[in-house]
């Protein structure tokens, strides 16, 4: 298509506002750690469906390739966009339509933030419980299109279980109307789950209807270090019965250590054992609630499972615990430059994963530098990997080794990530042939002439 | 193809031990309620994926349509077989993997039945949560492929939320291996969508790796009577803060009067409310569950919420409560003949919804009887109708008429059983356009000959 055309072409659908192009839209970076302007010409912003679905239509019949973007905090580089693409943005349509607080659901257009739809939540004393860092610019759209995690997936589950119906538009403009609210629903396929964790390739999702829970009123957390892994397993297992646990967060000596001694006070316990958790429990009943979680603190403690613990008294104490585990910024300054992983093992193997991974990674580089912590409750390890100054040029080789140590543990390539861009060449040696035959098959079908997110996945 | 031939061809497949013919073929009933052989002359039951997989190529190849049969549970006729189809059981497939009390998984074949898979894991401690009534025939593939509900679904979820991994064989004989172990995993689509609650329209499960949990070591059951439908929803807004809830079930004061004029002892309160809920909370922690239970049960007495309750105070007093609300032989020993529903709607319409579909029936028929019950926790409601003498004659109109209404709530035509070949005229009226394209699109694209359970669904 000559280079006006897509241009004029959008502008009669989604009018002079409705278009971001020139400086405008090279501020816009498609990279959350660093300025990388995208390479596509013109942003379309539609102000509703109808729009949208125009839009999807138009560059459906012109062979025009289309990136969908979100809150542009994917780390996967799945908002990457080429020249011969134009960027589909929902920027303009964050409406709530509704919560409502006795069936416990949200009814939002898909451009709103995480942070916003959260709040709106809260103030009907409501909870959404999907919760990252990039909140504030995350949307639900790209929450939903990436299957977003989190820190309490081990309570409420990933994106997946939070959504109960959306709407989406397919590649060719068709409107797939799924709006959902009701728990129980077998009526047909379950619509949703086409564009749940597809990253946009099967459509863009428009609106959605998420699935609320009463904000929880008490909140518990202790920081415990741990004499050996087996412990930790232990630990686990144990707080897998209590059933306000909202999140169990593991940390290896390797990360506790660059927290403990990066003067940013983050050191609640002595720093002379292998393994550290944070452990929280949300609920709303104080007493029992308090009860339940000192129990089972003290009998940790009583059965040697736990070596030390502190127990946040305060609001303030709770992040204080929290920002021990949330310390990339530590990682940014102490390790830099370094390749970071987001991995899901078999929690019986993490240590010996870990331990494999090191090794691996040390038959290549003489410097080494690891820190290790994650989602254990849900299976989920990052890893941060430095191998000296040349650690970015060393990048995909570090990626190599440590993905067939992955491959080696039956492990998972993104446990929340995404594959995006950055991670599509692995793909394949992650997938059965058989599944990599009916992903392709259903992307096909659905976007034959493949133009939606074309670089993202494989 | 000649009436012989498929069989030469399986023959040479699974060998005589994996086909069933003539009179063993003919009782087997494809309805758990009344005798209705298979008109297909032949089924097939490999012992292994390998061999099911090369049925299905066989038959991909000569033309011949498939039906997958499980348990022959269902109530919607997903196992009903025509003459021109044979039959796919996977009744030799039935081998437990493994069961692993770390990682809370187990791996089976799909042919296992729900029974056979809970007692394996109890042995170990552990718990599958979902349950049915029909669970020592229903299969772990036939509660996949219909994604099967049940009594506990407000706590844990349905089938789709139990299920981790699967293998699927799509109807060209592809073999999908998809066997996720990891809770956290978004490595590609996630495979096991394209065929949880797809009623085997997009392949044939053939092993799974289940979600377990430990297994609860308290259970408190309460029965009350309520004096409105606002006191119930009250009653569940508060029941939902309650982490051990298990269990929210409602009865109607129709329902309620036949149980306990029944004879058979289901009268736990005085039948002068209009009405009733049984609630159950399970847990691991004795003292503090208790003091969970009880405290919220008195709090809704003192609150007016409740006009009365008994709570059981040993498992045979459980038991007993249970058997209220699965009042099913009552119904059907005093209804008969009756029309049942299977339907989902906004918890705060489920009173009018009933009024409403009453007085849509009673528009139509001088002779009325109901009972309604259900999962109301989930939204899901069901609803026995006897329309007189001729009710069976009738049943087309009296679903017309109730379905009618269930669209006016913007409700689900299924929650729970499916729609089968029984509910599949009714689909389209139930979901949007664009839906329907996509089911059509995605159904195309895995099956384009359309060999696989062709009467179910759409």
């Amino acid at each position: 298509m000559a280079e006006s055309r897509p241009i004029e072409g959008l502008r009669a659908i989604v009018g002079d506002r409705g278009l971001v192009t020139g400086d405008d839209l090279a501020m816009r970076s498609c990279d959350p750690f660093r300025q990388v302007p995208p390479r596509a010409r013109v942003l379309a912003r539609p102000a509703n469906v109808d729009e949208l679905s125009k839009v999807m239509r138009y560059c459906h019949e012109n062979g025009q390739r289309v990136v969908t973007q979100g809150g542009r905090t994917g780390v996967s580089g799945g908002a990457y966009a080429a020249e011969d693409e134009i960027i589909m943005s929902l920027e303009r349509m964050t409406r709530i339509e509704e919560i409502d607080p006795v069936a416990q659901v949200a009814v939002v257009e898909a451009g709103i933030t995480l942070e916003a739809l959260q709040n709106a939540a809260a103030d009907q004393g409501l909870f959404y419980p999907v919760d990252l860092g990039a909140k504030g610019s995350a949307t639900i759209g790209g929450t939903i299109a990436t299957n977003a995690g989190g820190n309490r997936v081990v309570r409420w589950g990933m994106t997946r279980s939070n959504v109960l119906g959306l709407e989406a538009v397919l590649a060719d403009g068709t409107v797939v109307t799924a709006m959902n609210r009701l728990l129980k629903n077998n009526t047909g396929y379950d619509i949703k789950q086409f564009f749940i964790g597809t990253e946009g390739t099967l459509g863009v999702v428009t609106r959605a209807v998420l699935k609320l829970v009463a904000a929880p009123r008490t909140q518990f957390v202790a920081y415990a270090s741990l004499p050996n892994f087996d412990a930790v397993l232990r630990l686990l297992q144990a707080a897998r019965t209590l059933p306000t646990l909202s999140a169990f967060e593991v940390m290896w000596q390797d990360y506790y250590a660059l927290m403990a001694e990066s003067g940013s006070g983050r050191a609640p316990v002595a720093p002379d054992q292998p393994y550290y958790v944070l452990i929280e429990c949300m609920g709303y009943h104080d007493a029992i609630d308090e009860q339940l979680f000192m129990t089972f603190i003290e009998q940790a403690l009583t059965d040697g499972v736990i070596a030390d613990a502190v127990c946040a008294t305060s609001q303030r104490q709770i992040q204080e615990l929290w920002r021990v585990r949330e310390g990339a910024e530590v990682i940014v300054r102490e390790m830099s430059p370094f390749v970071s992983f987001d991995i899901s093992v078999d929690v019986r193997r993490a240590e010996a994963f870990i331990e494999a991974a090191r090794a691996r990674l040390r038959e290549r580089y003489s410097v080494l530098r690891t820190a290790a912590f994650g989602h254990l409750g849900d299976n989920n390890l990052h890893l941060a990997v430095h191998v000296g100054a040349n650690t970015v040029q060393e990048e995909s080789n570090v990626e190599r080794c440590v993905f067939e140590v992955v491959r080696d543990f039956e492990g998972a390539l993104t446990a929340e990530h995404g594959i995006g861009q950055f991670k599509r060449a692995f793909l394949p040696e992650h997938v059965s042939p058989g599944a990599m035959h009916l992903m392709r098959t259903a992307r096909g079908a659905l976007d034959p002439r493949r133009l939606l997110n074309r670089d993202v996945l494989f």
